[in-house]
């Protein structure tokens, strides 16, 4: 059964009968006759369907939001399935999220195709054969959304119709110090005191798993934050906001409130026979909420307002897949299988099934296929609208955000997500590691996550897993300077990486890169606000902007905004890098604000070019025409002003740029329209102006041709 | 106990009293008072020594043979300690070999390390404090030789002192092709087929384990090889060598030889208690022969004889780090674990402890350190030498293949190594996957492996873990194409990587660049038998041929013999790639032996450039004044015509190239002096000279500025 429909310049064509995914806000289509013009066949075998997508030899494929490898997703299988992937290596396909969105971009005409779907879905894009581009729905009944235009239009129009992005407090444009974990107050205050003693900007510290009892959801443990109220309005004084991690799994203990509502209201998740779904994770035996329950978002997003009575204004919502580390039946089968062979002489192929068997105890998709979602009294196998869970838990937390205030920005950011998530928050790209691959992999994914609405994104700079190397920490921080999420976050038993664990002239880098960091959050924060209401990208492959075929390959470099290109450094030992430039730039060498001055500055024309760049050296190239607004750097983002400028810009003709200034905390640019546009110019001849009168330029670096 | 020694321009500096590795030939040091002025300090804590190595903030650091990252391997942690390491990711510091040997490469003087000791070294080169060489020896008995000079001096001079590398039969520069695995008879011959049915040329084909009976050493099995002799004459007869696999464990199973005779003789390892150890390979349990002991390796190398009688020339050496699934110990004490905690409602902390266990039960040091060798009556840990295990077990192959026929080279390669090693046979890289970053390693690891001598070396083209894309299948054939073990090796229960499994085009394409490969075998065997007898490098990294900053910091392209530079894309997509010539240098973008044009060759200045690569393009550089002879190729290398070249050449002032030209099967160039140096010349007019009446120039395309 497949039905076609239109509206503007979205068609949407219905497979069978779709779960409702409710990422997609449009809902005047008018079904129309089937049109053959579509760029991909669909069949249908038992319970699954192939699409086929025509690919030119020289097309490139962008978009799947969260996921492995390049810009360009060509060469290689995805795996859209919201996955507790530990290990980000190259033979992975699926991260944590489900981002079924991509343009195949062709030199005469490109599409964009979003396929709304709940379940599992494996892209082939020219991985087993270079010219096909094979897709695996798992499942009948699923929507399919086709967009045409430019790969900008194409954004636009998709973003259009799954709503606004999530907005933060401008303080989330700040340095923010997490770690698992700052275990108690006196750890959490020494981290605080650390970087007044060193004077590094900061805006908020995280709270991983360990300020819970026992990992249990919304209480405070009261041996490692025994006044935890008081302790928060401390920080708060000091400008310190306290970011508390929220996961997935509720605790299986009688007398924990939310245990007890949840399982006398039949709150959660269930088994076969019915019975609450029994999983592990960190609180040991847990239930999980039925988030795709509207019932269960309201009581679970009210729980939220424990913390925000006590002062918290931002969360993070983890293990969201949901993460499965076992579930009873599994560990029960396991050892069933262990009692069999323990008394025979374990041959090697048993000692490889029994390996397997431990290591497939996570996450398995027996497991999730084993567990029921209840909707409107009609039970839903949980794998098959899985991708949903972490997006309904995240919108169970923003939706009951704004029943206590609905006019106030929370910090949200969450690790699992599906298309639709947008709206409701931001994200983190999960448990990455303090690999030179990894920042690369940040790089190439900013412009995907920005494909699907996710504007308020970044990763764990300087890596998770594994200890970092100081150099890796700065080229890492070289980029992260640039991502609205700014988070420096490591696990257990690595190394320290805060600001001051690093010796000498490495601690001084990252100071001056943080420093920098503050002074561009008015432009950062303006051009995040800008792709937000516009529905546009802040991160863009070059291809985006530029036609030609040379940067359709450009794999490292990003489009910031209006005004910038980055060719960070992501290699070990490197001291510089190969650069294409698609037109004439002006590159700032850039150090620290302090030291800003002509010497840094220099003009480079279109084409290949290698550019050094020691490891104190940010390469940021300025476009033509183009402003780079900054202000003098503070320690924390309310105590920037952010009406005097540093004004830095490439002029041809003259240069230009809008700031957009709101009250930074609010919906009222939404709700009332209160905001700002304030224009600067400047001219070849070094003039500058800008458009209000309270607004002035303090100094300028003008260059021109 | 420290004592310092010196020959000729070869120091040493002696730790205590050294288990004798036998890696150093050289033995007439005399004692000298100690020197002040040596670029190391040493301090000694209980059983362990920390030398610490002065290194300025621009120096590079070389060698290390078989590790991760880089060929600057500045700003990571390795660990020599030979480890079956089934995922080489970025996060790994250890693979399968432990090669004690590098450089640091200063400005004014560049310094050659050499520690020469058995047991586990880990090296800080610059990670945890970018100025700090760390090294720290766990042990307080060893040798470490210094060695001044140019980088290519000290190789020189340290490569003297290990001996010359070995040499495999010309044929070995054949293309190989291998799989795990190739079970049967009429699988091999199928095989075999394909080659002659896609006209693609091949010269050998791997045996894996299961032609063994029950993975027995020595065996074959009557079901899958019942015929194995005659069976190997018609492949021989086909001009195919087999090449079965020999592990490192020896089953037990009574009324197996190897296993009676080890055991009648006390030729394996022991337990605490004087008992062979037990440990579980791919046979199930085995015992470990005893390898340092001089009458196991002539027992157990003689054992390759029945072989070699059947008409076997060449073996590898597999699982001989050794690799250990479990220990009957360790699985005996999981088992006791697993019993006290199934009944307890297991919390996470035990979860994790369970599968942490599970996971340390292979390769465990507790079970080297409970594994004896018994030297001349003196007890041994294992663990104490155990870098030494797969190398003594090579050794006592080649040695064993010199009893049977001392003239007649084999092909010998082996996964677990040691320095010293490489006079007795070469190496391929062990289990690396089919990944992108697998390609840049295999290209950034060949002139560290060749630094210790390992000349004779490759990896597994296209990948042995995952599915490889056609793509990659390409790019890492136009590497490969010059390594002079050239195998495509991969892993049961991946894609079949055979030239014609891929489609269309990207089939032609493996076809042309194996074709090129037979057409440029006399060159590569030159260039590799010339670097065995002067013991120098075949593949070296820019900076030890140009002095120039920039070629300091060139990690993706290399020299390969006198006369080549290559620039390999290794990247998902890429049309092109970034490059850097130091000097002048003719490019030829090959496709084919037959479609050699003047079209395809272009002269690009010294700098920077980004140089368009389809996917068909090989891009190979061809340095000033020197040259590349080609010949006709064939399906085997035994039929091509080695005297009818067509000449390559980019000419300044005069081209020249000293072929070396031998039997190419036995060792009458070493002990009877027997080979050919066959001198080429071109002028800039175009005009080619070869100094010998029989050998003649077919074709030239030389090319001057």
């Amino acid at each position: 059964m497949i039905k076609y429909f239109s509206e503007n310049q979205v068609e949407k064509v219905r497979f069978g009968r779709p779960f409702p995914t409710e990422s997609i806000i449009l809902n005047d289509f008018h079904e129309k006759a089937f049109e053959t013009d579509h760029l991909f066949k669909a069949t249908t075998f038992e319970a699954t369907t192939h699409l086929t997508i025509a690919m030119d030899i020289e097309d490139c494929v962008y978009g799947l939001g969260e996921n492995l490898r390049g810009i360009n997703k060509r060469g290689y299988q995805y795996v859209s399935f919201c996955t507790d992937e530990p290990k980000h290596m190259p033979g992975k396909t699926a991260l944590y999220a489900a981002h079924n969105f991509f343009i195949v971009h062709s030199r005469d005409q490109s599409m964009g195709y979003y396929i709304d779907f709940a379940g599992k879905i494996t892209y082939d894009i020219g991985f087993t054969n270079q010219e096909n581009f094979e897709i695996t729905v798992e499942g009948i009944d699923f929507d399919v959304y086709i967009y045409r235009g430019t790969p900008n239009e194409i954004v636009t129009s998709f973003r259009k119709s799954i709503g606004q992005s999530y907005v933060p407090p401008i303080w989330g444009f700040g340095y923010q110090q997490s770690r698992w974990s700052y275990e108690n107050m006196e750890i959490v205050e020494n981290i605080a005191d650390g970087f007044d003693q060193y004077d590094i900007p900061c805006d908020a510290i995280y709270l991983d798993i360990d300020y819970m009892e026992r990992f249990k959801d919304f209480t405070i443990s009261q041996r490692n934050f025994p006044e935890f109220e008081s302790f928060n309005e401390k920080m708060l004084a000091r400008d310190i906001k306290l970011i508390p991690i929220i996961d997935a799994g509720v605790k299986i203990e009688q007398g924990y409130d939310v245990y007890d509502e949840g399982l006398k209201n039949s709150y959660f998740c269930t088994d076969e026979s019915g019975e609450p779904f029994v999983a592990a994770v960190w609180p040991g035996k847990v239930h999980f909420p039925d988030f795709l329950n509207p019932d269960v978002r309201k009581w679970f997003g009210e729980k939220y307002h424990g913390l925000m009575k006590k002062g918290i204004q931002g969360f993070w919502n983890d293990m969201n897949e949901p993460a499965v580390f076992y579930s009873e039946k599994g560990l029960r089968e396991l050892f069933i299988w262990l009692k069999e062979h323990e008394n025979t002489n374990m041959d090697i192929y048993s000692f490889f099934e029994m390996t397997d068997r431990v290591a497939r105890l996570s996450n398995a998709d027996e497991d999730y296929k084993s567990m029921y979602h209840n909707i409107e009294g009609k039970r839903i196998s949980h794998y098959d609208v899985h991708n949903l869970y972490g997006y309904f838990m995240t919108r169970a937390a923003d939706e009951g955000f704004k029943i206590l205030n609905a006019n106030q920005r929370m910090l949200l950011i969450t690790r699992a997500s599906h298309v639709g998530m947008a709206k409701h928050s931001g994200i983190w790209t999960g448990d990455n590691h303090s690999w030179w691959e990894h920042l690369k992999l940040n790089i190439q994914m900013m412009p995907s996550l920005n494909m699907v609405g996710f504007l308020y994104a970044g990763a764990d700079t300087g890596g998770f897993q594994d200890n970092v190397s100081p150099e890796l920490m700065v080229r890492w921080m070289q980029f992260s300077l640039f991502t609205p999420l700014l988070r420096n976050h490591s696990a257990m038993g690595t190394r320290n990486q805060e600001p001051w664990r690093f010796e000498g002239k490495v601690k001084e880098h990252i100071r001056n890169l943080i420093r920098l960091r503050y002074s561009m959050i008015p432009f950062l924060y303006s051009e995040f606000m800008k792709a937000s209401i516009t529905y546009g990208m802040m991160f863009k492959p070059l291809s985006f902007e530029y036609e030609d075929e040379a940067s359709k390959r450009v794999e490292d470099q990003l489009l910031v905004g209006d005004s910038l290109m980055l060719a960070p450094v992501y290699e070990q030992n490197a001291v510089g890098r190969f650069v294409y430039l698609p037109e004439e730039m002006l590159l700032w060498r850039a150090t620290a604000y302090e030291d800003i001055s002509e010497e840094q500055f220099q003009i480079y024309d279109s084409g290949y070019h290698y550019i050094k760049a020691t490891l104190e050296e940010l390469l940021i190239f300025i476009r033509p025409d183009k402003l780079l607004p900054l202000v003098a750097p503070k320690n924390r983002v309310n105590r920037l002003n952010r009406k005097s400028f540093v004004l830095l810009g490439f002029t041809h003709e003259v240069s230009e740029y809008e700031l957009y200034v709101d009250d930074g905390i609010t919906f009222d640019y939404k709700n009332h329209n209160k905001y700002e546009l304030v224009k600067i110019e400047a001219e070849t001849d070094g003039k500058c102006r800008i458009d209000q009168e309270d607004y002035s330029i303090q100094k300028s670096f003008i260059f021109r041709r």
